[in-house]
């Protein structure tokens, strides 16, 4: 039995995993801005390399408060957006699931922390990453150009890895379902902190340096100094996620695969030329996740005493950036 | 009684102090590149703040061999262009000096390095910085803004202190003469390489964030962020200066004042907005001069154990931006 969805915020990434969704015969919701009036008349076109599609119709929302019920919320926002997400969260079925699919560190703590208030009953918060290339190119019209893949894990309020209980399971398994069915490659993992911080370990220097040397994934490989600088972000990232996963779970054997920065140049040499989606965010005017993904991750390797030099001078130049970027 | 002078690299530096020495009587001789055929035939223009004036007759040459033996060379390139001195140095009469008007560390151990071999007579060397806002905005044409001290002072191969010498007081202290009737503010030091770290302070942080984040000195100033970032910049040329100092001269006090970097920054604060030289340099697709500006002061500081991690990391974005900068 497939579950219900809301997907709250119809770009790259909600728009694609949610026409999926869709497609697969679940009943999604998908809330809008700008885009609304399109996609209430045209419905949502996904341009992907795994084939084309067009769902002509589809429940598009201007407000929150208009959506039914439905057992998961997908949060697909930039992270930027989160401080109106007491907004823009519709009401939950029983037993139902808020699941962020952001990028950054704390980012499941941060939506409890702004929601706490307005929740009667928590219900169960799962975060996800998503490995892929896509962005949205029209009202209602997404490219997916390359990858897929979700990894989905559970929120636990004291970062520690989280088994599933068997309601959470339960939900998760779900979820996973639907999405397998939707051909999403989809994986769960029991650590969800540390997922976050690997995938950090590519967006804070791609992400940041993208946006700082004007250059895609390719530039920045083929040179020999940028190649120098990432590794040396990679290595502050990995450090600060292996001291701080030491601290908390002092009795574990918690760290990154010790050829994770490796591994990731290698792949990333191997992927055709990419904008970022910081860069793409920069280019079109967008405040951008800095927040998330540099901020947060120096302050939790400060509060473990893992000094980030480079990211420090990547986040202030980035913040200067940002803010001429931005209009008034 | 004036010296003659030769003023190799007729550009925004060059042409300013070459032009003020002849306008003061000297016989100056200017070697010039693209602007060869303009200057030969119309002069120079000079719009200065202290004053517009017009040299409608120079002595213009293309080739440094028909350049008569000169008392001074003045080596006013860009220091990317050192590698052709061995070409472009006139000849010097005995007791010559060359005197070196560049940016960065050690900048006269490099011309000597690289005129060793075809120097009879090892002459004077002299090392000056320019506190001056200038700019070449056409052929034979400089605009003076702002500023316009010379600092000088006389090379010392191990790095001393060097209290000048008779003859080498003698034709510094002409040269001086010789500068301040040519109304320009002249000093000398007794410490070259102190001096040289000194600018750097301030060129290191604003000549290179200036050209990352496409930024005046007006809008870095401005931002929290930059401010933060341009102290720590600051204060790792101030470390590996003090260090290097303490280094070479166990036994001196040696050393930057304490509040230079301080001191820097409200100067720079009252400053109009300013484009610095480097980023005018980025924006006329002309190479950096990162490797004296950058590159030698951190292969210092690595050299007496002092990390520059701010100054590594904006030395190699820079690289990056300068390989794609100039036109292949």
């Amino acid at each position: 039995m497939a579950l219900s969805y809301a997907i709250i915020g119809t770009g790259a990434i909600g728009g694609y995993y949610g026409a999926r969704l869709q497609q697969a015969g679940c009943d999604v919701h998908f809330l809008l801005r700008s885009d609304y009036e399109p996609v209430r008349d045209h419905g949502l076109t996904v341009e992907s390399i795994d084939g084309d599609f067009t769902l002509p119709q589809v429940n598009a929302y201007n407000k929150a408060q208009a959506i039914p019920p439905v057992d998961v919320a997908i949060i697909a926002l930039k992270t930027t957006r989160n401080p109106l997400l007491p907004e823009l969260l519709p009401a939950l079925k029983p037993n139902g699931a808020i699941l962020s699919l952001q990028n950054g560190l704390d980012v499941e703590a941060g939506i409890v922390d702004r929601l706490g208030a307005q929740l009667s009953l928590v219900p169960t918060i799962l975060g996800g990453l998503c490995f892929i290339c896509s962005n949205k190119v029209g009202p209602g019209h997404i490219r997916h150009m390359d990858y897929g893949k979700l990894l989905l894990g559970a929120h636990n309020p004291e970062n520690q890895p989280c088994p599933p209980p068997a309601l959470l399971h339960s939900i998760l398994h779900s979820i996973v379902e639907d999405f397998t069915r939707a051909k999403v490659d989809t994986e769960t993992t029991e650590d969800l902190p540390m997922a976050r911080w690997q995938k950090l370990v590519w967006n804070v220097p791609f992400n940041g340096l993208s946006v700082v040397l004007n250059a895609t994934t390719q530039e920045m490989m083929n040179d020999e100094n940028v190649r120098s600088l990432i590794t040396t972000l990679m290595a502050e990232v990995v450090t600060a996620a292996n001291t701080w996963a030491q601290k908390v779970s002092p009795e574990s054997d918690r760290k990154l695969p010790d050829t994770i920065a490796a591994q990731m140049l290698t792949q990333t040499e191997t992927m055709p030329p990419y904008r970022t989606s910081m860069k793409i965010d920069y280019d079109e005017g967008r405040p951008l996740e800095i927040e998330a993904i540099l901020h947060r991750p120096m302050l939790t390797a400060q509060s473990v005493g893992v000094a980030t030099p480079a990211m420090r001078l990547l986040y202030q130049q980035l913040s200067f950036l940002n803010a001429r970027n931005i209009p008034q």
